[in-house]
């Protein structure tokens, strides 16, 4: 197996920063701790001029805000706001591919339908008529029922939730008063509803935070990813490679960074038709990799190479090859624009709504996407004649990796088994305990953490106690670069059912050798895809998602969206582990929500640990609870 | 004259308070303090989980958060979503009004048009043709042209920002790229920059700041104000009276509080129709008064009795007298439910969005508006009943108060003057020195500023330099409480040049003296009709509205309403004084751009200054300076 330990490809690239004293962010976190605790414990509040206000809730100091709100409505108010930024950033990302779509249709910005199987299959589920209508016209209808949920002020329930969505979850959400209309509508209320003096009730704002995720997954995951699918194709399985060692030194490498495809398509898309301009500057050829999440995306989509997650967005950038690292939105550290500046590299931002000082800024928008893609793809290779000939520091570090394993994709492969029952196989193997249960592991990658490997130790527990492992996010990166997006991983870590199960898939998928134990299903946003699949297993059961033996994961918290989406799966009834705490511990009743009586609402609890072992042990305790509820063997399986 | 000083209600209200061992606000503050100087800096960011992060510009420790973004990048990104808090704010009440006014075109709720003439005048606005067509169906087509710029998804230009706003200072918003489409997809927007990783260019974020005051203004303010005046009425000059002392010990006492007349209409209504019940109930009547700026509204428009500014609104529950206390939306302090607990207050909630613990909720919606105000007045007396014969404790203070200066109530006055160019005699008056310029005084009341009666000092001083004060929310109160909304404030604090002006315009408005020297022109979302005067009289000059002596002030900052606000007056050109600073001191680019740069922008500037003359020193300078651009005399008027 050519897999490395995430720590070596960190450990190599700091010893890198260290010779050319570029500090970094572990040097910053180093110098900014100890935290703020009032920050910490979210009883913090800035919401007005009478404050900042700060509760101590284990000291003696004051026991409410100036204006007498509680530690507990505090802790939830902020909350909110984070679930805010959230969902109103995957419901930027999906309504910018919504009008992106929407122009193409009109063929107003040069981007096509790649996917019509999921135009088809989006018209099923909205039903919209097909029979003798072109592939256009059905895409058209299914644009309007996406831009009648952002204008409606009907109050009638949002399309893409309640058409989309399972109806049985649906029901709850009704009886919870979480069924939204107009995601806009909910921003617009959840950010007054916050400001001083409206809500003060920690349980009005705790469904606040939840009817937010579900937002978020509904109106910005799901329909980012459905209308991905429809432009630019459902990822099939394919195999790549991960880690910096991606880099080549002889190449313009050029790497894209943020989430949306929009951008990244184009990019890739004219690196592959100027390659020989590239080789006119001396370079062996255009090496387009991935960072986070547009990586992702390309994975999925192109194999393309996974070069760095979130936390080692800087430490590539240190060895000097990268030539353009060009962003469009989310995650992008500023610190970025500065350690470019050491280098020839090209700090490239492209989006409006992302400036930041030092980069250069060349606009990419959709009606002149092949211009500006060009344009960005000539800056790199006017970066790379800049440095060549100068010595680069490439670790070399890297290990394969199966992507791509899209909902559609995996179906595919089961449908190899048996191809009129597809989930057939897995429910048997669920229910003889070969598959103990699944998690899915996601979110972001967090300097906190990563040198203690977090990620990767709990994936090891689980796949040892034949836990089925998901994942999405900067956490795919952390996991592919440790090598468990291989069948080896299979032979190497996974207890025997679930080797046993994932060996019989592969062979029938034709591969040489046994399925990955974890399977890369795609970007933050391709976390729909993890909910579109436990939705799918349990129809198949004929039970709710939150009694499947599954559960969530977030192990290395960092963005306010992993907030949003993880309430989206605790809305699904989808237990979650997160670390580090969510700022609510200075709340007795949001911890005790979160932690307990959620499973009283919603049949989730979410379970703070921040200590890689006990979180899987804990992890795998709760998908016994849930075999054990379902009937399902739990004994010498574990 | 009958004022009072404010410091004398609120002793006398805290002495109350000090003998029943009611902790107040006061007391909550000193106990807060000191207060976290990194949080007032603004300099503290608590965006992701690598945080939180917090930059002493003044220390030897870290220059930039985790991720590398500068402190002036930080603060300016703090201030945005607080521009967010207060513009969704803004923009969450007009939508409510617009609904209510939508339905009640279809008869779906019980409101009817109550200001025709504003239909007409909003249709020669918004180019609705009127001839031979009834109201009903003019107010539709309005309707449907503010619905528009919530579903639009076009970047076409906001109706109510590009129609209703003037057209000299769009060409500047345009060159700023500050005109928006849709207010929705903005807030939005501004939550996704304001996220980790999105931007970080302070300059940028800056205009976002601008933006979103701008959507505050048009969408919020005016929209809302607009749509009131035509469900209302436009408010027409009257007489009523200010502080606790309009408390009766005998009757219902009914506090109407929050800011959505939609409620307090109706329970004004209510409270009109059932006074037999509250006279069986061994009352003397039912006396609705109006806290905060849902007061102002009422007050503006039936001249109902000012009871409490919104940092009073503890304190008047301290009396014992207040029967019932029912609020909507926004500035509710969640102590008053604990507060009320002390007594037989029945302290009601209405709005969904405003939950407080310990509070009783009784739903209102348009649709059942009737039964809900009935409801709540019904519990007013009830709560009358339990406290019959029990001892209260209302001080004796109050002030005789003039109201209801809309724009239109203005220019009315002035007609009788001169009919056909009302705003004649005006702008001679300030040609010649007469007025010496215009002060908005505005915005909130705030427990750190009270004691010294900051808002007041610094009327006195304006006044004496014959500057003419317009006023709204709860400032109104402070200064209507004061005295100064009455004729023989002219004669006190006035100079001559003033007082000559206000004695002649009271004369021929028939009034038995001098207009007031403060016009009260009504709640916060009133200040659109501010910025409608100063539109009116530099459109009358042929000047910007930026060129006029003119200045804005926030004296007693608390919400994240004023900071929206204040940028919305920022963008018009006109500068503003605050007190206390924004959350900016921590930015060295922030505080330049604001208090200097920012002229080369738009035109205005902020000045921070917590001492009362001071300040008002700062405005008077400040529109002499505007007068010598103007070529106005300026010496000898001072
Ligand atoms: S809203 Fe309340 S707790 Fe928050 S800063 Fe204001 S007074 Fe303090
Ligand atoms: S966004 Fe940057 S400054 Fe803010 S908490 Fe995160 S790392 Fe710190
Ligand atoms: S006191 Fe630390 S985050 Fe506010
Ligand atoms: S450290 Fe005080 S507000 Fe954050
Ligand atoms: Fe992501
Ligand atoms: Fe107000």
């Amino acid at each position: 197996m050519s897999a490395v330990n995430v720590p070596v490809v960190e450990s190599a690239l700091l010893q890198i920063a260290d010779k050319r004293q570029i500090k970094t962010g572990r040097e910053r976190l180093a110098e900014m701790s100890p935290q703020c605790g009032f920050g910490e414990l979210g009883t913090c509040c800035r919401t007005c001029y009478m404050g900042p206000c700060r509760i101590d809730p284990f000291g003696d100091g004051p026991k409410t805000g100036v204006c007498g709100i509680t530690p507990d409505a505090m802790v939830a108010r902020n909350l909110l706001r984070e679930t805010v930024g959230g969902a109103a950033s995957h419901v930027g990302h999906a309504r910018h591919v919504l009008l992106t779509l929407r122009d193409a249709l009109d063929k107003k910005v040069p981007y096509e339908i790649k996917g019509e199987s999921k135009v088809l299959a989006l018209a099923k589920v909205f039903d919209v008529p097909t029979e003798g209508r072109d592939v256009v016209a059905i895409c058209r209808d299914l644009v309007d029922i996406a831009l009648e949920d952002f204008g409606r002020q009907d109050e009638l329930p949002n399309n893409w939730l309640s058409k989309r969505a399972p109806k049985i979850e649906q029901q709850l959400w009704k009886d919870l008063g979480l069924m939204y209309s107009n995601p806009h509508n909910e921003i617009e209320t959840a950010m007054h509803a916050s400001s001083m003096g409206n809500d003060a009730d920690p349980m009005s704002l705790m469904m606040r935070v939840l009817k937010m995720s579900l937002i978020d997954g509904w109106t910005g995951l799901a329909l980012a990813v459905d209308l991905q699918d429809i432009l630019f194709g459902i990822p099939e399985i394919g195999e790549t490679e991960a880690a910096v060692g991606v880099l080549e030194a002889n190449s313009v490498n050029v790497a894209t960074h943020g989430h949306n495809p929009v951008l990244s398509e184009k990019i890739l898309y004219w690196a592959e038709r100027m390659n020989e301009e590239a080789i006119a500057a001396g370079a062996e050829r255009i090496n387009v990799v991935g960072v986070c999440c547009t990586g992702n995306e390309l994975s999925m989509r192109h194999g393309v190479k996974l070069a760095a997650h979130n936390s080692q967005s800087e430490l590539i950038l240190v060895t000097g090859a990268v030539d353009a690292m060009v962003v469009d939105i989310q995650c992008i550290w500023p610190q970025l624009a500065q350690v470019a500046k050491c280098f020839d590299t090209a700090f490239i931002t492209t989006d409006p709504m992302v400036r930041i000082p030092d980069a250069r800024h060349i606009p990419f928008e959709p009606q002149h996407a092949d211009e500006s893609a060009r344009e960005i793809v000539g800056a790199a290779i006017e970066a790379f004649r800049r440095r060549r000939g100068k010595p680069v520091d490439i670790p070399q570090l890297k290990s394969k990796a199966i992507v791509g394993l899209s909902l559609e994709a995996i179906v595919g492969i089961l449908s190899k088994v048996d191809p009129v029952d597809p989930l057939g196989p897995v429910i048997d193997n669920v229910a003889n305990g070969n598959i103990f249960g699944f998690a899915g592991i996601v979110g972001c990658s967090s300097i906190r953490f990563r040198d203690g490997a977090m990620t990767e130790e709990m994936v090891k527990h689980l796949l040892a106690q034949n836990v089925l492992v998901v994942t999405t996010g900067c956490t795919a990166h952390i996991l592919g670069q440790a090598g468990f997006l291989t069948g080896e991983a299979t032979n190497l870590y996974c207890g025997e059912g679930l080797k046993a199960v994932l060996s019989a898939l592969g062979e029938a998928a034709g591969l040489d050798g046994p399925l990955p134990p974890v399977w890369h299903m795609g970007a933050c946003v391709d976390n729909s895809r993890v909910v579109d699949l436990l939705v799918g297993v349990a129809a198949r059961l004929g039970v709710k998602v939150g009694q499947l033996p599954a559960v969530g994961s977030a192990p290395e918290l960092v963005q306010e969206k992993a907030i949003s989406i993880g309430g989206s799966f605790l809305a699904m009834g989808v237990s979650c582990h997160i670390a580090p705490a969510p700022r609510i511990l200075g709340s007795p009743m949001v911890t005790q929500l979160l932690t307990s009586d959620l499973s009283d609402v919603t049949g989730a609890v979410v379970r703070v640990e921040v200590q890689a072992e006990r979180a899987a042990q804990w992890m795998v305790e709760h998908i016994a609870k849930k075999r054990d509820a379902l009937g399902l063997i739990t004994t010498g399986v574990r």
